[in-house]
Parts: C-alpha cells; sequence; structure tokens
C-alpha cells in the first residue's frame, strides 16, 4: 500500500500487472488468459461480471440463497436484463433439481448466476452440480465468491465456472476497494457476441481487457498501490499453499463453530454448507443485538456483524477471514462472548 | 494507506467519513451537503456524473476540446442518451457563445458537461461565464476537475457547478483509485425525479447517499485505507491553503513553460489557458518520441507522458502535480531534457 507512485504505464507496474495475473490464476485454479483485478470493490465486480453479459431483455436465472443473490438479480434488471429468480429461505442452499427445472422452463436462458458464499446467511452453496448442469444446457455460469475464495475450495476450471470474481479484502486478505475476475473463452464469445457494447463504460471488460492485455489501451487510471497490495496478499497465499489455506479456515470454523454451540448458542441454517469463514449464529433470547455487539467492540476490539434481512436483529456474523482466521482469534472472542453473556 | 482495517459501519470509520465530507467541502469550495468519495478511479466518477442524470433519450450538451470530453460524450451514449457535441480543436477551448447556441438549438437539452483540465491538450477550460449562461438556460452544469482539482482555482458554487467530480491521485495528492463527487440541490431534484433508477448499480448515488449520510445503510465495502489516505491528503491542502497550493501550482507551471521555451520548446495550444499542472509540449523536429521518453525514466527516474489522439508522437504530457508541484522537480527535468536534446 506504501509503494511508489507508478505511472498506469510504466514497465515496472505493467509487469506487476502481469505477474498479479498469473497469481490470480492460481488463485482462481484457472487456466484462462484473461484473471485482472478490477478498480471497484467487490460489488463493482459483481456489476461487471453482470453488465457485460446482459443485453436487454436477456433471461438471467439467478440462484438466490440470501441477500447478495437478491442483489445479483437486482442488477441484472437494472441492464434490463429478466431475472429468473430461483430462491431459498435464508440458511438453505439452491438445490440442482431447481436449476434443472428453471433451464426447462427457461431454454432461452442466457447465464445461471450463483453467489457461494452468502456473507448474510454464512451457507455455501454447492456449485459441481449446478455447473455440469449449467454446462450440459450450453449456458453460462456465473459465480460469486466475494466471501469465500481463497478460504473454500472453489477451483473455477474443475466446477465448469465461465466467469467468476471476488473481492480484495476477504479470505484473500488484500485490501477492500479493488477486485478480480476471471472470465473463460466461453464467456468472452457470448461477451463478444453482444449487439451493443454494455450500458457500463467504467466496467466495460472489452476495454478493461484491452490495458492488461498487450495493448496496454488507456481506460482507466489503475490504482496502483491496490494493485500491489493485492499481488502480495496473492503471493502470501501461493506461499501459505490455497489447500493449506483452505484447511485453515475449516479448522477455525470448525473451532468456532464448537464453541458457540458450547456457549450454548445456536448455529443458524443447514449444518451441511455452513460456511467456515463467515459464521452465522442466533441471537439468544434476551439478549440484545447492538448493545452485546458494542460491548465486544469497545471493551475487547473485537467487531463481529449484525443479521441481514430477515436476520435483522436475530442474528450475529463472524467473520474469520484471511490474516484474521486464526485460533487465537477464536479463544478470544469466545472467552470475550461468555464473560458478556454470562457475567 | 497503512491504517487498521476497520469495518464498513465501525464508528471511527463513520467519524472519518464525515470528517472527509467536511474536507471535500473546503476543497470543491462548496455549501453542499453532499461531497463524497466514490470507490473507483476519475472515470468511475465521469460514468457516476453522467449516469445518474442521463435516462435514454435525454440530451446533454458537451463541450469537448480534447480526449476526456469525447469520453464524457461517449458515456452519455452508454447510457442511451443523446450527445450534443459542441468541440473545439485540441489546444483550443469551448466558447460561451458556442454553448449559448447549442442550447439554443437544444432547449431540451438536461445538461451541459465539461472538462476543465484536459489532461490531452494542457488546457484548461474557462468555467464562469458557460456556468452562467447553464443557470439562466435552467440546466444542469456539470464539471470534470480529475486533472485540476485543488491546482487550479475551481470553487464549485461560486462558479454555478452543479455537479462536479475529482480524481484523488492528481493535484489532490492522494492514492489513485478513489474519486471525489459533490451534487448541489438542483443536481438532486433531477436526480430524484428520474422516471428509472440508474442502469449503472455500483454509481447510483442515490444508493450510495445512504450510506453517506445517516441511514448508514450498506451498499459496497467502503475502501477504508484509501479512505483514511484520501482524507490525509486533504488534510495537507487545508495546512497548505487551496490558495497557496493553487498558487504554488501556477508559479512551477510557469518555471516549466519558461524553462521549456528556453530550450527552445514550443509549448502547444492557447497561450491564455495552459494548465499549471499538465503542460503539454511539441516534440522537436528530429527527436523521437518514446526513445527521449524512455530514456527520461531510465536514466533520470523521471516518467512523462506521450500524445494523446491527435497529438500522439507529436508531443509530451509533463504533469507537476500535487506534491509532485516543486520547483526542483522542474530544474531536474529541464537539466535532464537539456543533456538528451543537446547532449
Amino acid at each position: 500500500m506504501i509503494s511508489p507512485i507508478l505511472g498506469y504505464l510504466d514497465p515496472v507496474f505493467l509487469e506487476a500487472m502481469d505477474d498479479t495475473m498469473a497469481r490470480l490464476r492460481y488463485l482462481f485454479q484457472t487456466e484462462n488468459e484473461f484473471a485482472i483485478t478490477l478498480p471497484a470493490s467487490g460489488m463493482g465486480a459483481m456489476e461487471a461480471a453482470v453488465c457485460n453479459v446482459v443485453e436487454p431483455g436477456d433471461k438471467i436465472i439467478v440462484g438466490i440463497h440470501g441477500f447478495f443473490g437478491q442483489r445479483m438479480a437486482h442488477i441484472v434488471e437494472r441492464h434490463g436484463g429478466t431475472a429468473i429468480r430461483v430462491e431459498v429461505d435464508f440458511g438453505q442452499v439452491v438445490k440442482p433439481q431447481q436449476i434443472t427445472e428453471a433451464l426447462g422452463a427457461n431454454p432461452d436462458a442466457k447465464m445461471v448466476g450463483v453467489v457461494h458464499g452468502e456473507t448474510s446467511a454464512g451457507i455455501g452453496q454447492p456449485l459441481e452440480e449446478i455447473g455440469k448442469i449449467v454446462r450440459d444446457a450450453n449456458k453460462l455460469f456465473l459465480v460469486d465468491t466475494v466471501c469465500s475464495m481463497a478460504g473454500a475450495h472453489i477451483p473455477v476450471d474443475d466446477y465448469l465456472i465461465d466467469i467468476c470474481y471476488t473481492g480484495g479484502q476477504k479470505c484473500v486478505g488484500g485490501p477492500a476497494g479493488i477486485s478480480a475476475i476471471t472470465v473463460n473463452d466461453r464467456g468472452w464469445d457470448v461477451i463478444n457476441a453482444r449487439q451493443k457494447e454494455t450500458d457500463t463504460w467504467y466496467l466495460d471488460l472489452t476495454l478493461i481487457k484491452k490495458y492488461w492485455g498487450t495493448e496496454r489501451v488507456y481506460h482507466h487510471t489503475a490504482p496502483g498501490p491496490m494493485v500491489f497490495a493485492l499481488k502480495e496478499a496473492l503471493t502470501l497465499i501461493q506461499e501459505e499453499g490455497l489447500e493449506n489455506r483452505v484447511a485453515r479456515h475449516k479448522k477455525v470454523g470448525d473451532m468456532l463453530h464448537q464453541g458457540l454451540t458450547d456457549l450454548g448458542l445456536e448455529l443458524f441454517g443447514d449444518p451441511a454448507n455452513r460456511l467456515s469463514m463467515l459464521t452465522c449464529v442466533l441471537i439468544p433470547d434476551g439478549v440484545e443485538d447492538a448493545p452485546t455487539r458494542k460491548r465486544l467492540l469497545t471493551e475487547y476490539g473485537i467487531e463481529i456483524a449484525g443479521g441481514f434481512g430477515p436476520l435483522a436483529g436475530k442474528a450475529w456474523r463472524i467473520g474469520l477471514m484471511g490474516y484474521s482466521a486464526a485460533e487465537r482469534n477464536v479463544r478470544y472472542l469466545l472467552g470475550a462472548l461468555e464473560k458478556i453473556l454470562n457475567g
């Protein structure tokens, strides 16, 4: 973050961009040439993934198991598409059969999009079977991994994901305000076949590709220090090893789940698909939401989040991501929570 | 940039946001309540300024005196608007009379947009008269100050500018990848009267306003370290004083202009409207563009830019912005250039 400021065409910076692309391919476990950063937060990446594909009138099937899936469907509509919502309750996951049915009812759909790690519910959407179904139907498969990439096993190519994006700041462990996206040839074929360019110029991947590719055509001033910081975060991921990193998230997530249960708290949602890096736990009866979180923050320096949507005031959301996915943090939080709840 | 990572609703961060807004009002010389950062580069701010106003079919008059004006017109079209282009050659400025005529011919136009500092040509567009003309016609006046804010005198309220944005990294002296925008009540009246929400969700100011305002509704994860860095840059601007800072840019710009002329080089464009912070100078006959710039970079550690559009290969662009707007840098560059050109 304190790297010297370089011009967006400085040879040293161009080299860092190429290096970042190589490291992003490792992160996404992909052979895709196109794996780049975007000068926007994870939500900007969601919009880029949607708006580059969707043309007015296009049908997009969106599997929704929480707040961010709803948002994806909304963004489809912003760009003139029709969102076919395949919804399940917060805490559940979309079943492959539901996608099969939606594709059967909408054979003209262009893409199926899902969120892997629903930060709003603490639940991870299984992807492998859906990936096969979508590929068999010859549609694009879009997956949001803002919450979970680098903390869960999501091999983009193996899971037949055509477009995948993530944020910089969660399990990836870099700064907020930058994101990353990869698109395979199937995705590019669809993007290149558009009748009209996308309405959102800033996130137009065909333009941004010309800057990250050999042409080096100016599009925006790259956020240099952010790219360097993300590159460093990706380097740390490679040094740790993606598999080890996922195992670490799993270990501390399990430890937190067990510890909360031991405290008498109830975890939210489908036990088979709980995320390691984001734990959603119900607030016990008689315990106040905001005052408890405030005590954690002011007395212990621990920030946990409140509930979203139907879980507002009913659940807490506890993140263990990247650097913070450490046993000491789990122990410290459990100790603090015990003091506050029982003290 | 190395500030601790805080949650997007952490009280300390919310306080920093409020503080940043106050400092942005100083920067923009505005009484507008709404003066915020955007989680995107200056080009993202251009898109935000355009897409929040433009609805399909809207006519927008764009005064164009270089590459970035062309881009603004293009972005208007991306969002379904009709761009009425009022163009002058690179190196010239749009005349108030031209705007009067365009408004006369297009009484249904919704907004007039211009770029103040055309980085592509090194020319600053006079704003005061045009501001009055646009206000008299009861249209919105949009001004891009990515290149020039904090390095030139652009009092947003006095110049009757309704929507104004700038980047973080140029004369403001903060990081690239974050930008700032201010909108007055006239602007909000138009935005709030839209028939349909803007197509670009990520840059929807009505949503972002709810996060920066008292409601604190989640929209995106704020790029915390970038906000802190920009806040620090704004603090330095206040410590120096906007007037002193503008005078400093003027002084070193004049020094560079004189020095280049003394070296026998010819400055590009209308002498009355040359920018201080971005100098466009013609490449002398017989001197090669890229090899000269490469020598400056590798032998002296100085990066200057090549020409844009009609000036590609014909001009150099030399920036003296923010921290780098210093006499020692001018002397160092002039010395290096003299060695290379005459040695």
